[in-house]
C-alpha cells in the first residue's frame, strides 16, 4: 500500500467513524455544529494515520482502534480551538479558512473545545469492546498525553516563553510536551488497540520521539520556507510572536539537518517490526517531506 | 451521623484524595497551581457529598468512591473556571476571591480548566480497583453528565438565552443540562461505586432530578435575598445580566413553594432505601435551607 492509498484508508475510516459518533445525538444543536466545524475542516489526520499505522503492527484495525483514532483527533481539535483564542495564539485563520471562535463567537469556541475533549473521552468509554483492560489503558494514555502530563503543559510552557530567550533542551521539552505527547499516545493507542506487549511500547516510544520532534522542526522549517497560500495560516507567524524555532536556533540548514538525522533514527528504531512497520516507515518520510 | 458531621467526613476525605492525586506529579508547575488555585478555594464540596451519601445506600465507600467524588468536583471546578471568564459570564468574583483569569492571566485559566477536565478522567482511570467494569462504567457516566449530552449544552443554553424571554420549561431544560446533568452523575457514580443495580439507580435519578432543580430555584431565591457578603459574589448578579431565573417567572413566593415541594418530592423517592438514606435526605432538606 502506498502511503497516498493508506492516508485515504486511515481518513476515511477515522472520519466515518468520527461522523457516526458525533451524530449518535438529537437534536443538531449550535455547539455539535461548532463542534463538527472544528473537528471536519480540512485537518491531515496524521495522528490518526499514526494509530492506525501502528495498530497495523500487531493485528488487524479493530473498534478500539477505531475509537482510538477519532479520540486523539478530538483531543487534537480541541487544542487548536482554544489555542487559536484571543487570550492565546490569537489566530483568525485555520487551514484557510476563519477559527472556530470567528466563525462563531469566542464563548461558543471555550465550549466548543470543552465538549471535544468530553467527547474523546466518550469515544473511548462507550465502544463496546470484550478487552475492558486495554480499554481502560487507553483511556490512561489519553489522559497521559493531552492533560497536565502533556499536551496542556506544553501550551503553558509555549505561552510562558513568548519574547522570552529559551535554549535548545528549553524548546525540546516545550515540544515533547506540547505536540509531542499527542503524537506518542496516538502511537502507543494504536498498538495497545491490537495487542502490543510492553517491550513492543518501548520501541514505539523511541519512533514516536524521534518523529515527533522532527515534526515540529519540520514545522518551524516550513514556517519560514512556505507561503501564506500553501500554508493556510499566514506566514511568519512564529517569527512575528518572538517565538523560538529550530531555525532560529540552529540556522535553517542546522534545522534541515536535524529534521534528516530525526528521520533516520525513527526508521531504524522501528526495523525490527519488519515489512509491516512500511506504514510507519511512509509517515516518517512524509513528516520530513512536507511542505504545509 | 448529623449532617455537619457527614459534611465534615465527605469534604475531608474528598480534599485528602484530590490533594494526594494533584500532587503525585512533579515539578509544582504554574499551571498546577492555577489548577490548585481553583480546586480549593472554599467551594463547599455538595456534589462530593451526595457521591459519598449515594455510595452509603449500598456499602462501605470505597476508592472508586473516592476517585468519583474528586472527579465530580474537579468537573464542577473547571466549569466554574471556564464560566467566569470574560467570553463567558465575566465574573471577577468567585466564593470572595478572585476568579482563575483575575488570579492568574486569561491564558492560564483556559488552560487550567482545560487541565482540570482532564484531571478528571486521570483520576477515574488510574485508580487501582478490581472491578473494570464498574470503572468503565463511571467514566461513562461522567462524559454523559459534562459534555454535550449535559453540562456543556446546559451553558451553551443559557448563553444563548441572555437578554431573551424564556418560559418555564425552557428554563427547566437548562437547568436539567448546565447543573442537574452533573448532580445526577454524582449521585449515581456514588451508588455505582458500591455495587447499586439497574433498579437502584432509576430510584436516585428520580431524587436527582428533583434535587438538582430545587438547587437551582434555591441558588436564584437567594440570588435576590442574600447580600454580596454573605454570597461572595455580586448580588443581583443573574438579575443584571437578564438572565431568567423562576422568582421571575412564579415570583418569590411561588419560586419558594416549588423548592419545598421538589425536596418533598426528592425525600419520598428515596424512602425506600430506609435508615442508609438518612444522609441523602439532609442533604436534600440542606439544600432548601442554605442561604449561600
Amino acid at each position: 500500500m502506498t502511503l497516498d492509498d493508506f492516508s485515504l484508508y486511515a481518513r476515511s475510516r477515522v472520519d466515518n467513524y468520527l461522523t457516526q459518533s458525533l451524530r449518535n445525538y438529537e437534536p443538531a444543536t449550535h455547539l455539535q455544529s461548532a463542534m463538527a466545524y472544528s473537528l471536519f475542516n480540512g485537518g491531515k489526520r496524521v495522528r490518526p494515520m499514526l494509530t492506525y499505522a501502528a495498530a497495523a503492527l500487531f493485528g488487524e484495525a479493530n473498534t478500539l482502534t477505531d475509537a482510538s483514532a477519532a479520540a486523539v483527533e478530538s483531543i487534537h481539535a480541541y487544542s487548536l480551538v482554544h489555542d487559536d483564542l484571543p487570550a492565546m495564539d490569537d489566530d483568525d485563520l485555520r487551514r484557510g479558512k476563519p477559527t472556530c471562535h470567528i466563525q462563531f463567537d469566542e464563548a461558543t469556541a471555550i465550549l466548543a473545545g470543552d465538549a471535544l475533549q468530553t467527547f474523546a473521552f466518550e469515544l473511548l468509554s462507550h465502544v463496546k469492546h470484550e478487552h475492558l483492560d486495554r480499554q481502560l489503558q487507553l483511556i490512561q494514555e489519553l489522559v497521559y498525553g493531552s492533560g497536565r502530563h502533556g499536551m496542556v503543559t506544553g501550551q503553558m510552557i509555549d505561552l510562558s516563553n513568548v519574547n522570552k530567550s529559551m535554549d535548545i533542551h528549553a524548546l525540546e521539552k516545550m515540544h515533547q510536551h506540547k505536540t509531542g505527547a499527542l503524537i506518542r499516545a496516538s502511537i502507543r493507542m494504536g498498538a495497545i488497540s491490537t495487542g502490543a506487549t510492553a517491550n513492543d511500547l518501548i520501541a514505539l516510544d523511541h519512533y514516536a520521539n524521534a518523529i515527533g520532534l522532527a515534526f515540529q522542526v519540520q514545522d518551524d522549517i516550513i514556517d519560514i520556507t512556505s507561503d501564506t497560500t500553501t500554508l493556510g495560516k499566514n506566514q511568519f507567524s512564529d517569527e512575528d510572536a518572538n517565538k523560538p524555532t529550530y531555525p532560529k536556533l540552529l540556522g535553517l540548514e542546522g534545522a534541515q539537518a536535524l529534521a534528516q538525522d530525526l528521520n533516520k533514527q525513527a526508521i531504524t528504531t522501528i526495523s525490527q517490526f519488519g515489512d509491516a512497520a512500511q506504514p510507519l516507515v511512509e509517515l516518517a518520510n512524509y513528516i520530513i517531506g512536507r511542505n504545509h
